[in-house]
């Protein structure tokens, strides 16, 4: 059962960026924590980080054939990217929207997400452990 | 460790009501999920379904020294209700909102969320799985 | 064939309320006259006034197998409730949205209806006739 | 007593068109309907169909003298005509706005109507129903 | 130096209709007036009035050649008429748009008009006399 | 002279429930304090506190012939609820609506209400001392 | 008869200011013209013209019982001024709004006045001639 | 294979209307392309032009059963006719929209088209070429 | 204990203007009974009005060291004036804002406040007794 | 004549991609089509696919001197690119706006175009064939 | 080489207000600073404050032949004012628009500016030295 | 001090792109101008142009540690991207956005932008010179 990560744009800067909104870990931390998680339920995680659309949307095609399931942080790019929406509904392959911070509590420009109609369901706000919390979601929708 | 999980309007349907959209277990199955995943996590959980929007809000209320964490999936009053945000900032519990569909793939209007901004964060789309991911996250959240 | 009529909030003020707009009918000579109509076309009715949005959404859910159609005048939750519309989507029963008055020539707020989407058709303007002509559109939808 | 019954564009085309939403009745049944059941009830009922708003306006200002009601069924007029309006409220004869179809279901355009405000009220989603349920509504209206 | 004076829908209706708003002269009225004040200006009036957009629109491309100025009244079709509009713009004759009452204390949708951006200028609230300031605008125009 | 004062939801964790926003004194506190004014004022007092929109809608019906006045503070449901503003327009008893906190210096959605339109007037921001504000305005209002 | 001419911010630039909106006759050729033009109708014209709001204001206060009809250029205070629309309310006396260029053919922040609901009527795209024939409109509306 | 080409208001006025817009041939010169190219195509094509929104949508009721397909410019009509989009809907004959221009160059109401929801294509900015490739576009829809 | 309250445009016209919305009483009344209620209160009461936006900016300004509270009404201004909001917020004297109708009841655009986000409080719709009102809550916030 | 053909974004998933929008053609198809096609027309055509915004930028850019004509279709770029537009705009080449579907079909937010305002034409609908008949109107606006 | 520096409302109240927000210079301190630094670039800088919107336009209209160039920081105007921008657009004066703080990170109806587009460019956000910034744009515009 | 000035989308092209808009000097041209007039400021600029925002978001994260200010012109995803709205918040360097053009004096879209908010301030309108004004910005800003 494969699993592909992708961390949208400025998530690279993890551990380094407005500590208060997003913690302290980093994202190799966090990578490592995701990747010996998926481990342990079963799965085999791969993950990505771009700052760019157009990578993160040829991520996902790529991923035809090779991932039984995306899970995708899509950052920024949440509120402003149609590729990213028109990707995932290419692909077909069920995909989790995880945020780490509660974007409903934050700007109003926050609020709506071009990729959350065509995921199969969203995670918010539990800060690294939304990617767990994912993986665990994974593994009931795709039966490991 | 003690959690309220709260049900809010028609989910006393469940099983019954629009299979395609919610499934087919009864909210009596997934409350007897819910109680057995919170005791493998070592949570007492409690479980409540109300039709009535003042129900719930005292709910809540009620929960004030009674509860470490509250799983609330509000229903047809996530999209309506200010009073339900109202109480759970008034109790200051922790609490994680929760959904079965992804209501961002549905209608517009359920796209809203008055309660959103100040649960701790946001699960939806898991079917039953929303609440099972919810305990989860309850856990890492109030450190049991 | 049974018909349950469903009065929404302060409706039970009819004969004291705004007499310009909804008449001096009070609701039991409104119910008496919806009765014995019903009557005459073969329904047998039964009626019931709440002016609690959680009160008529579980009078709407115990129709289910008590009912064979409903007719509701929401009053004011027509404009703000989703829980009555899921409510009404969740039995599946067949449900005639019902108005005193105008809607349309009243307050622009007014002019929405939650429930209007998930009704089978909407009667409004006629006063108290508006049950009188729901009940002769039930004997059609539900073919007595 | 005399009624004016008006039909706006493309209902000439009923049987013909989308017969999912509009049923297979033709418009010549409809009328042969509204005619008899119109006798049943004393009423002298005129028919009209037309295409043309310009038509439909005037034909309204003709009822003028000649007709105690009107029922109209707008069609596609009844989201874009201020003209259709400003006729029924300049003849001031009590109006019934009517629709086959439960406009309130079908594209947000066709939730706005520019003649509810000025007819007496609005009967809509019960098929050529709508008009026998508009007969029924006028008796009670011009008292027969 | 010809003067067209079109007169939109529903203004065959004056003096039957809503005289509060519109007055108890009659459209014959105040063309007989119209056309003995363009004598007194002198200038050569026609007037005509129609219910149907298209017969505007085609009036105005008649009087290409035909009319100096036009004086148009568009009734209902200032709110909801491009095609008007366009006429207007295709001629390039001068044109003024004249309203009766004081459409701006009226209902909102009341407000906008199609037409007053390809017009030289508007007036409105006068009554018939409206009509009567737009013929001496005329004589300023296009310089008796 | 008799008063009746609404307290609308959460308004029970007065004290409880931020108090950089609502201050620390109870409910308890401050209804004592509303009794005692108003005794000072002449006025006989009755206060309820509620959390659901129906028993705050069915209060107000009760209060026809038993106040000479309500004094409202509708919480939540300020912004929620067009059943409260129909049953205070239904009893057509002068109302009053407060306010402990500016609601205009808070979010967006805290600035409209449904009640206003409805009450005579509103006095809002001055903690515990709205209320006091109200009934020194009653006795003006219902002439002491 | 007397009437009070008032013009708004910058039209004491006239001549000097965009000319191909505005033209190249100054504010006091203007005035004169008026000045003349009511003479010959039999009115006697005072004029004055302000850049701000509150002399504005104050000016339309000081008409009453000085003037029997108000024109009125709003300029710029057209689009801003609600003081502007309550001063003309205020006094009760026939108000006529005036504007040299076709407002409606401008940007869009200019098709919006705060006056026109109070005005009796509104002329708007002959330059001078609007005055001109607003002073005609006086003698029709106050009876000269 | 028989094609239908239905050109709306104002299109009767090509080369004496705006021809920096439209161009400087007539409509008659277009007909002419029009025809001579369907046959090159083998395409039987009729052409009409109409001012009047019913007498186009009669247009295409008539096609029924007498036209393969239709190529519609509904020159204003496009952006104020929800009859036209009814119409080709019910007729369910394949329909090509074509502009002359490009409206998404022009004023932001020309942007919205009612009709292009329920065609096949859209084709618009091309001058009278916009129809030719409709015809070559036809070709290949219904399959020649 | 100092207090300054201000009177915006129009309001000298009172007794003059609008009986049916502002009452009778002159403003000279009013400012009579607002000095005496404030000697009987402790408050040494200032009051002025004027037309002028900016005046009234500069009355705030100068209250700094010479006012512990201002009481304003600010009536046109209350709806297009940011920068009495910045004088306000300049000075941080607490302000109270005052209306003597109630604004939520009329015109749409009466129901937004610039000042409301930066007073304590606001009160509306109790006519003069508004300020009376205002200076009881004046002797709570400054502590008589 | 040399023409430069740009695919945007995920439209290298064609054929694998919702084939029931869009149909089981490859790229690789399309673009042997397109360039055969160009071939018999004596246009020189040059494909390119980018999921990248950036790129597609930059082969606007390199068109400069290099095509004399450039067909796009930027698939979700279109409604999200202000960049796209301003490359168009920079190089002042003609350019051709292509949709495979009938994207005013389809969501809400796929009917407005960034790039529609800067090109010469749209063609959206016809499939593979919107390629083919965009390179017929490339011959007769760059005049092959 | 003349530039007139006009600062809007409240801006006299620097070194008093919200200090956090605007700095602890006094207005004084800045215009020395600028007239100094005007003096540098061989500029003679003449400064005005007012609170009175009609008092800047006509400041503005005075500039006419006495000033090369114009800044301005319209403070609070800068939102509400349309007055200002005509007498900017009446001049013909090259203006530099100027704020203090970034208006961008305040509230949002700070975000608008009516003078903006009939300026030659904004600076904001630099505190006094947006002022000294604009001098220094000045001799590049007017060319010292 | 090191200073790094960013350059977005199309700048590239400045020279050949719309000179009406933005001159005639080369990019090239403006960076000499740039990095001489950094080192007359005793600034050591770095000067980086690309057309893909995840490189300009890449850029911006690298400056981290490696530069004391921003200065950031972010052509057309000024108004699209919140990726380089969130990568200046994360690095927290002190970041001026500047136009060439006068942003607010062009299209709507322009008018927002999504960087301005996180940004000290925003110089626009002056061509080339906003780049060389950000430079004097940048010395008082970061202390030179």
């Amino acid at each position: 059962m494969k699993v592909l990560v992708l961390h949208g744009p400025n998530l690279n800067m993890l551990g380094q960026r407005e500590p208060d909104v997003y913690g302290k870990q980093t994202l190799d931390d966090i990578n490592a924590m995701i990747v010996q998680e998926g481990e342990a339920l079963g799965l085999v995680v791969t993950t990505l980080q771009s700052n760019s659309e157009g990578e993160l949307v040829s991520a996902i095609q790529q991923a035809l054939g090779n991932a039984d399931a995306i899970i995708i942080n899509p950052g920024a790019y949440t509120h402003t990217s149609v590729a990213l929406r028109d990707a995932i509904a290419a692909v077909g392959i069920p995909t989790i929207e995880v945020h780490l911070s509660n974007v409903y509590a934050r700007e109003e420009f926050r609020h709506h997400s071009h990729v959350a109609p065509v995921a199969v369901g969203q995670i918010a706000g539990f800060g690294a452990d939304s990617y767990r919390l994912a993986l665990h979601a994974v593994t009931r929708i795709v039966g490991v």
